[in-house]
């Protein structure tokens, strides 16, 4: 594993980046991956980095991560450019990289794809997914239960959550990004 | 459009092919879709032709639609191969076209594409697809909304039938073809 920043460090530049909501849903997101990290066997210190930077563009304007975006020379596919909910996951990334001196792929690929998860998702990649909708601030039917299958099945709880997203984003009339049902189907063809 | 076969001829070819409970769906497919293209313009013949042979391999066993894949040359996608109920389209085509002389292509591809969509389906490929769910003999939650919808708005009628499909597979814990999905996204990126 290459040089990860310090955590106090971290924290507070993250602070310094978010609201005060946005800041308290990270901070439940980090003990959420820092629990499940421990559970599944996955670097703790890895998971609470990838966390703590998981948002840290989100509560950029849409023009500001659109300036991102080009500023790093980053081309969002289709959908992705149609979607501003996804920009700050591949902005963010990009962020940790540049900004916070990341270059822990597997933490950068963590933040990447938190929000559409894909195909061969890491250990890594599952927790902060998961940990980014169940963390103790989440509310929402059947959180309760995610909650409980995170700590019995990893991959089953990351199934059921990508089923619930899916079915969410169909309901709210959103576009469904390829790598979320691409990731979800991938999890079928391998336990079968 | 290239010639087309009688319907008197077609109807008691796929009568011999299908079970009598499949064979009373497609009739009322054939029906529905009639209907549908009297109201959106659309060719009726042809909507009744693709109508008549959308299921025509659907009584097959898996192992014959296996068989017939080898013998036609056609390789599955990942997805296809792994859904055996997404065979028959792909396999149906392929005998409307060998075994029943359509050359016709838009007839074909509303064949191929009935079960999961695409991108940039015609009107034609939308009146097969949602004839086949909307017909007489279909019974679930939400049809007579979408029998309503498929009058007054053809494309919304199809939207909702995949949001409709696409939840039905996840509860099913069925794989979602990325058809299926590019297909809803390009509707909701047309009408943006």
């Amino acid at each position: 594993m290459t040089e990860l920043p310090q955590e106090a460090v971290l924290e507070a530049e993250v602070r310094r980046r978010l609201r005060p909501d946005r800041f308290a849903h990270v901070q439940g997101v980090v003990a959420t991956a820092d629990a499940l990290a421990r559970r599944w066997g996955v670097d703790v210190r890895r998971a609470r980095i990838a966390a703590w930077l998981h948002d840290v563009a989100k509560d950029e304007p849409p023009e500001t991560l659109l300036k991102r975006a080009r500023e790093f020379d980053i081309v969002f596919d289709e959908i992705t450019a149609r979607e501003p909910a996804l920009w700050h996951s591949v902005i963010g990334a990009e962020i940790a990289r540049r900004e916070f001196g990341i270059r822990d792929k597997e933490v950068l690929a963590a933040i990447r794809y938190h929000t559409t998860g894909r195909p061969g998702m890491s250990g890594l990649e599952q927790i902060v997914f998961l940990a980014d909708l169940i963390e103790p601030g989440r509310r929402f039917d059947g959180v309760e239960e995610l909650r409980r299958q995170s700590r019995e099945d990893l991959t089953e709880a990351v199934l059921a959550a990508f089923n619930g997203v899916i079915c969410h984003v169909i309901r709210q009339g959103g576009l469904l990004h390829p790598d979320a049902v691409a990731a979800r189907n991938d999890i079928l063809l391998r336990r079968s």
